[in-house]
């Protein structure tokens, strides 16, 4: 089971980015995203809108108190926290396949006992990026880059391979 | 050359998205982001600044005319389409690899012209996903993952490998 922990979202100035981090966590086959900071309706809405169309189990869940929920759940998951000034991802990945995890996602800032919290901090490339993209290449390994050739089953529309058109059929 | 041209910048919406899709650009050993849409110089002088501490050549400028632009440049470079109606980007991805690309990433619209002017529509996963995530995965498997590793030769300021706090040191 892979849970991505989103930290401290602010409804005005993360919305996008979060909406992000939450449709790549679902298509790179992570089972289930909290999200810390303000409980946003709209975004859980937004996610719930494209399950239900697009198919998978995936869930959002507000998170009131992150820094318990990881202490929490410490016995049962491997915690891994994303930023770039942890070890190369690529390096460490391979201790982490058919683990359970909390990836530990952040936002503009992150407290500092989320590096004390986590088993791993991994870094995507040493260089500032994104955490949608930290997020994206850390999955896609732990995948074997299988999310590339996944369907979901219970979708109710299907986007069809393309040369250059628009094809969108029911499931 | 890889060149990344995003589409439609809109400074008070897209601000965060597009810095994400530049820094990710960089970091993913793109050349060059032209962008268009509305011209934002607080977004140029920002990627500018990580370039001067952290190194790279990477640049960043304002497209006026996209359409012009990928007209003009079509016999120099493969126009390459991120969207999730398009090929699977993993079974086309060979046939990219050392050729000199334009890529082009959309904003919350993209015009049909573009879907008719790339010679590759290209798909990471058929899921409604991140134009973010998505142009990591596809320079990820064009680089064969070598970001990873990479250093910038010129960096002012290096991130360290590090278990569980921040290093930093001058380059």
């Amino acid at each position: 089971m892979i849970i991505v922990l989103r930290l401290n979202h602010r409804i005005f100035r993360d919305k996008r980015i979060t909406s992000h981090v939450a449709l790549t966590a679902r298509a790179f086959l992570a089972d289930k995203l909290y999200y810390s900071g303000e409980k946003d309706s709209n975004f859980e809405q937004s996610i719930s809108k494209v399950c239900k169309q697009f198919g998978s189990k995936f869930e959002v869940e507000h998170c009131k108190d992150p820094v318990r929920f990881v202490k929490e759940n410490k016995d049962k998951f491997t915690i891994v926290h994303l930023t770039c000034y942890g070890l190369n991802a690529q390096n460490q990945v391979n201790k982490l396949k058919n683990r359970n995890l909390i990836i530990i996602v952040g936002g503009e800032k992150v407290e500092p006992i989320y590096y004390k919290l986590a088993e791993y901090n991994l870094a995507v490339t040493k260089q500032p990026i994104s955490e949608v993209s930290a997020l994206a290449i850390l999955l896609h390994l732990l995948n074997n880059g299988k999310e590339l050739d996944n369907e979901f089953k219970d979708a109710k529309l299907k986007i069809l391979e393309s040369e250059n058109s628009k094809k969108v059929v029911k499931g």
